[in-house]
C-alpha cells in the first residue's frame, strides 16, 4: 500500500460542495481515520464541519486508474484557515502531521507530500518570508519521516482571490505564487501546479468541487510526470470522467447499500435484499 | 480549560440522525481536530462518514451549564466496529488516543473519559475475558496519561441487542454489560452508566439521536457526581431542554451565519447584512 499526505489549509482539506460534483467511490482509494484506513468517502479531510470536496480524491482516483492492484491510502492533516506560520516545525499542526504519517507508515510506503497553503499569508508582506520558512517546514518533515526524497507537489492559489467575500484581503496572492513557484523550480523533487481557470464559491475564497477535481488531476499530473504544471491541461474533463465514471465492485456496491442502511434509508429488509442482488 | 476522552466503537462515536434532535451550539464546548481546539459542531468524532449525534454533545452541554466561565474540550477518538482487541495497548486505536490527549493536553486537563463498546464482543464468549482486558487498557491508559485518578464513565449496551438487523448477533450483550457494571463497582473512579429504555436506529445496533442525548445525560450525573446511574433519570428531557435551548452569544450566533454563508446558503451581501445586524 501506498500512501499520500495531505497538508495545507482549507483548499487543501476541501470546502466544495458534494452535492455538485459525481461521487468517487473506489475501494483502492483509502484514508486514515483513528491512525487506520478505511475505504475512502468525501470529505476526506474532516477540519471543520463545512468540510467538502478536495483535490486529494480525483488525484487519488488518477492515481488508481495508472496503478492498477495497488492501494492508495490518503492522510487528512490539512487545517482551515492555517497561517504557514502554524506551521512551523514546533507548531501543532506540524506534529500532528507528523504523528498522523507516522500512523500510516506503519503499513504503506508514503510517495507524496501535497500542499496547499497561503491564502492566509496573501498580505502584509507575508510573501517575503515564505519561501525560506517553508523550506525549513519541508526539510524538517522529510527528515522526521525519513523520506529524504520523496515528491513535494505545491499549488498556486486561485485567481478569484483578492476579488470578493472572505477573498477580499488576499491582495498579495501572486506574490505567493510567486514565491510558490519559485521554490518548485529550485528545490528538488517539489513541483509546482497552477491554479489558473479555477473558480471559486460565493464565499471567494474556496474552489468550488469541480475546481478541486480539476485540480486534483494537475497535482496528479505533476506528481506521476515530475515536472511543475504552469498552465491547465486541455483534457482535464476528460481524464476526470475517465477515472470516476467506471463501472463499480462488489465490494464497492456492497459499500454503497450499506451507508444508505445505515442512514435509515431502507428497511432491513430491503438492504438484505439488495445485498443478495448484488 | 478541561478536557474529556471518547474511545470506545460506533455507539461513542455516535451514528444517531443529525436532523432528529435540536443542534447543540455553545461556545463553551470546544472539539479537537488537527490537534488544536475549535467550537464543536457535530458530528465530533468523524470516524465513519454515517457519524452523527452522539453522547458527548449533552454530556458537553449539561457540563457547561453546570461549570460557567469554563470550556471543556472533546477529544474524538472512537472507531466504529472496534473489538476490545482492537484497543489493546499495543495496537493503533490505542496508541492513537494516547496520542490525541496528548495534544488536547497541551493546553486543558483531561477531568474524564468516557466509554462504550461491548456490541462487537456479545458474541463467541468474549465476554469472560472482557474484564481483564480492560482492566489493562484502563491502568495503561491512566499510566500514559499520567492521571491515575481520572475518572471514567462506561455505558451499557442497550437492551435493542440481539434483536434485528445488525444487532442480531450480538446475543451476548446481557453477559457483556454484567461485566461492565462489576468492573465499575470494583475499580477505583470508575462508574456505570445504564442504557435502559433507550432505543436505536432501523439498523437494530445505533443508538438514535434523542437516546444518545439522554444517554450524555447519564453519563454526566454519573461523571458529576461519581456514582452509577443504575437506572433512567426521570428528567432527563427537562436537563437537555435546560442545557441545549439557551440563547445563543454573539459569538454563537455569528458562527451559524458563518457557517451558512460558507455552504453556499447566502450570498456575500446577505452575509454582511446578517452579521451587522448581531
Amino acid at each position: 500500500m501506498k500512501s499520500v499526505l495531505m497538508i495545507g489549509q482549507s483548499n487543501m482539506a476541501g470546502r466544495g460542495f458534494i452535492d455538485e460534483v459525481p461521487m468517487i467511490c473506489n475501494e483502492r482509494i483509502q484514508m486514515l481515520r483513528n491512525g487506520r484506513w478505511q475505504m475512502m468517502t468525501e470529505p476526506i479531510n474532516y477540519d471543520r464541519p463545512v468540510s467538502g470536496i478536495g483535490l486529494a480524491g480525483s488525484f487519488a482516483a488518477m492515481w488508481c486508474m495508472e496503478n492498477e492492484e495497488e492501494k492508495i491510502g490518503l492522510v487528512p492533516c490539512a487545517e482551515g484557515g492555517s497561517l504557514l506560520n502554524d506551521w512551523a516545525v514546533d507548531k501543532t499542526l506540524f506534529k500532528h502531521a507528523v504523528s498522523q504519517a507516522k500512523f500510516a507508515m506503519q503499513d504503506s510506503e508514503l510517495i507524496g507530500i501535497l500542499w496547499h497553503q497561503g491564502e492566509n499569508d496573501s498580505s502584509g508582506g507575508s510573501y517575503q518570508s515564505y519561501y525560506e520558512k517553508f523550506q525549513l517546514i519541508v526539510e524538517t518533515l522529510r527528515y522526521e519521516l525519513n523520506v529524504p526524497e520523496v515528491p513535494l507537489v505545491i499549488g498556486g492559489l486561485g485567481d478569484f482571490l483578492g476579488k470578493s467575500g472572505f477573498g477580499l484581503n488576499c491582495t498579495e496572492y501572486e506574490l505567493v505564487n510567486h514565491e510558490l513557484q519559485k521554490f518548485a523550480s529550485e528545490q528538488n523533487n517539489t513541483y509546482f501546479v497552477t491554479a489558473e481557470e479555477l473558480t471559486c464559491n460565493p464565499d471567494g475564497i474556496h474552489m468550488n468541487a469541480i475546481s478541486q477535481r480539476r485540480f486534483g488531476i494537475r497535482y496528479y499530473e505533476a506528481f506521476s510526470k515530475r515536472n511543475n504544471v504552469l498552465s491547465p491541461m486541455g483534457n482535464e474533463m476528460e481524464l476526470l470522467n475517465l477515472c470516476i465514471n467506471r463501472p463499480y465492485t462488489k465490494s464497492e456496491k456492497m459499500y454503497l447499500v450499506m451507508m444508505e442502511f445505515a442512514l435509515g434509508k431502507m428497511t432491513y429488509e430491503m438492504y438484505v435484499e439488495k445485498l443478495g442482488a448484488l
